[in-house]
């Protein structure tokens, strides 16, 4: 195995697709409208990039299938053009791998003949949200103001220390590739996976790409979380002491 | 000295051996099996892997000589078929170093036409263990329904986190090479090492294999560690103070 | 990607000019003078290093553009010299890619004539420090005559603990290649952001390249810095316990 | 720069000189027996190994030179043969480092005809040493058995942990080569630098290579490390309570 090898699960013609990267991050905020979109659009795995710059690690199947970690690309095809998502369950395993695994995404973003390109995140605030900006970061300032007029918005020197991994690196290394790159990050607390950062990235994606997908299934695990936030705050709420409890102590 | 070097020690000719690897790991329960087989079934050491990969460390033998730490592949005659047994002091020392590792140990199976793989190793499960289930995690349905029919358990998502390190890359790069390759893994608590989980994954290995070993010699290590276990419980239950304790103290 | 890119961006000529360098360190005492050559003297951005060795990072622009982590050398115009000035927003990720960033920044200075090198830095004292000595260390001893000349202080066995990161090495494997190389070291408490430290290693680079230069905006910054530390050291004082306190905690 | 380069300084004729390395380690053991070797013995620096597997340092001479770190062979002519005499002020800075590191300090021994190799460190007992042993590993059973007659203690299993670093793998690869090689390691507490123990180390040396040594330097730290820890011990006798306090405080 090289230092970089690419499994060709399937060859369908694309034309130009945009690329769409949702790897494991703040809030889970982009593997979450990745795998929506591989889902409500039926997506078709097409290539499989293994690595030693990955985790040494194999995750079980529930048929009992031991499978190797992997980044995994995906063709969508959208209401007005091809999408190529790409997921996986990791991130590299070091800096150099950061660099590496991005350079090897690049690759398949180049043999589709990819010439957009937009990174899934999570930014993450500190707090509970209850309105999520989607921020962005672009490889060029025609792409800021293309995104600026879908509702992205651009922030002086945030997110604060930079973008670090491979979302960064797709948007850093793609635009000295030639592509038109960016980040778009979701705001969330940091602290709980966030179905409805997701929903904000998404409706971010549907504006600017024009498509339209059923939002039912991300909805219905925002509710969820909000039944877990709900119940852990009223579980915090019981712990502490209240004044008849304090009488007992005192 | 390459990446990784080869050491020839003797070349018998093999036909399509199974590897059987246990290198060290969650309740020694792979060294054990493997190290069991080498011993009852006087196996012959034929190769030895060398590598930076490994920590850079000697071991010091008996007779005061120094061994570069090495991964060690034994020629082990079964009863129905031959076997590759790999075993050693190290697991590989980073990342990277378990893909290379394993490259390496899947390059001396191929030079042995080898088709078949079983990686040894215990799963944690936090208490002690009356009934030592053996786990399994597999290259292909296939292989899962085999091994199902020797006792083999194959459970949604366990173990949770998947199998990290060697035996995890030999059943999924072994399964890129297109071997029939699974993990087979004893539970075990995770805090001892355990000679009975080693029994249970061997008793799984004779019926799979068809062979038969004597198991004495695991046994009476089962009675010592059972020893050691009652002993321990003593001392914990003798510092649990009793009612009479309690009565100087207050 | 290689392991190292060198993008130009301007392709001046320049009569072999001196490289100063000022990276990320103790007291950013570096990068204030290097950033103050920049903006004063009107630096021209010519060579952007990329490299897998540096952090795998995006920094945001005021725009919104996301820029990939380099080492940036500009060309700096002094009074009777060129200079290439080299400066970025942070050092090698690793031990290794302290090694190659050098040699990366070493090629840069070879591929423009450069026969004179100066590392520059600050070295932590532990304490608040009224008057800035300037230390030095050179690849021979001919530098170090030319550089006491200028108040440089060469003192035995400092720093202690030997100069660690890229200022270091473009000493060592600047001298090794045949350059006249100096680091120079402004004494700085360690604790601060210190532009006091910064004055007094452009003084003595004035002094030896012989070149003047406004000053206005370092001492702006020192006194930001001198009251910040007022504040401080007040809020301090509040924090001690005065008689008065005392009389009614006893 | 290479991956290892190896500077020439000087190219004496040897006659299968044997290499004696002492490089930073447990008590200092090896590096004062070399250090003490070269200054004796006014050994002349032949090669120098520089890499990027050393930390990224310079170190800065008494004149204010910086040098940069690396791995110094010297040419030390003993009574009766001559060595080359391995030290330095750093280990490898990784794992990997220390293979291609001792790969480097091979090839050096290699070039000179060098055709037996001695390894010098200390083996930490835990407890302050009056008697210091030295203990032995060594590449085969002659070379056990030539260094047991002069003094040399082979011990089971010891040291339990095997040798890491360089010196372990000296050994390790160094018989690989077909070296005759052995580590001898003096017993010292693990907590000083031990004079005593690298005398009973060289005591060892004299007798096995033929040759006599001026020890006076050698005993006169080890009385400057006598007088230290008895100082250590005044002081610690000090701080624990007699009687008399005892009354005080009850």
């Amino acid at each position: 195995m090289d230092d970089i090898a690419v499994e060709t699960l399937a060859e369908p013609e694309l034309d130009e697709p945009v690329l769409i990267e949702g790897l494991p991050g703040v809030g889970h905020v982009g593997t979450l409208v990745a795998e929506h979109l591989i889902e409500e659009a039926d997506g078709e795995l097409v290539r499989r990039i293994h690595s030693e710059h990955l985790p040494p690690q194999v995750t079980v199947s529930e048929s009992g299938v031991a499978e190797l970690v992997s980044v995994d690309c995906y063709h969508v095809a959208l209401d007005e053009r091809d999408a190529l998502v790409v997921t996986g369950d990791q991130q590299a395993a070091s800096g150099v791998g950061h660099y590496r695994i991005t350079e090897g995404v690049l690759d398949v973003a180049a043999e589709f003949g990819t010439d957009e390109l937009l990174a899934l995140g999570g930014v993450p605030t500190g707090e509970l949200v209850e309105d999520h900006a989607v921020l962005g970061a672009a490889s060029d300032e025609s792409v800021v103001e293309t995104l600026e007029s879908v509702g992205v918005e651009f922030r002086e020197n945030e997110p604060e220390g930079g973008i670090v991994g491979i979302s960064g690196l797709l948007v850093g290394l793609g635009g000295h590739r030639g592509l038109d790159a960016a980040c778009l990050m979701g705001e969330t607390s940091g602290y709980l996976v966030d179905p409805k950062s997701a929903q904000a990235v998404l409706g971010v994606l549907q504006e600017h790409l024009g498509f339209e997908i059923d939002l039912t299934d991300l909805e219905e695990r925002a509710d969820e979380m909000e039944d877990v936030v709900e119940r852990m705050q009223e579980i915090e709420d019981q712990n502490v002491p209240t004044e008849d409890d304090l009488r007992y102590i005192g």
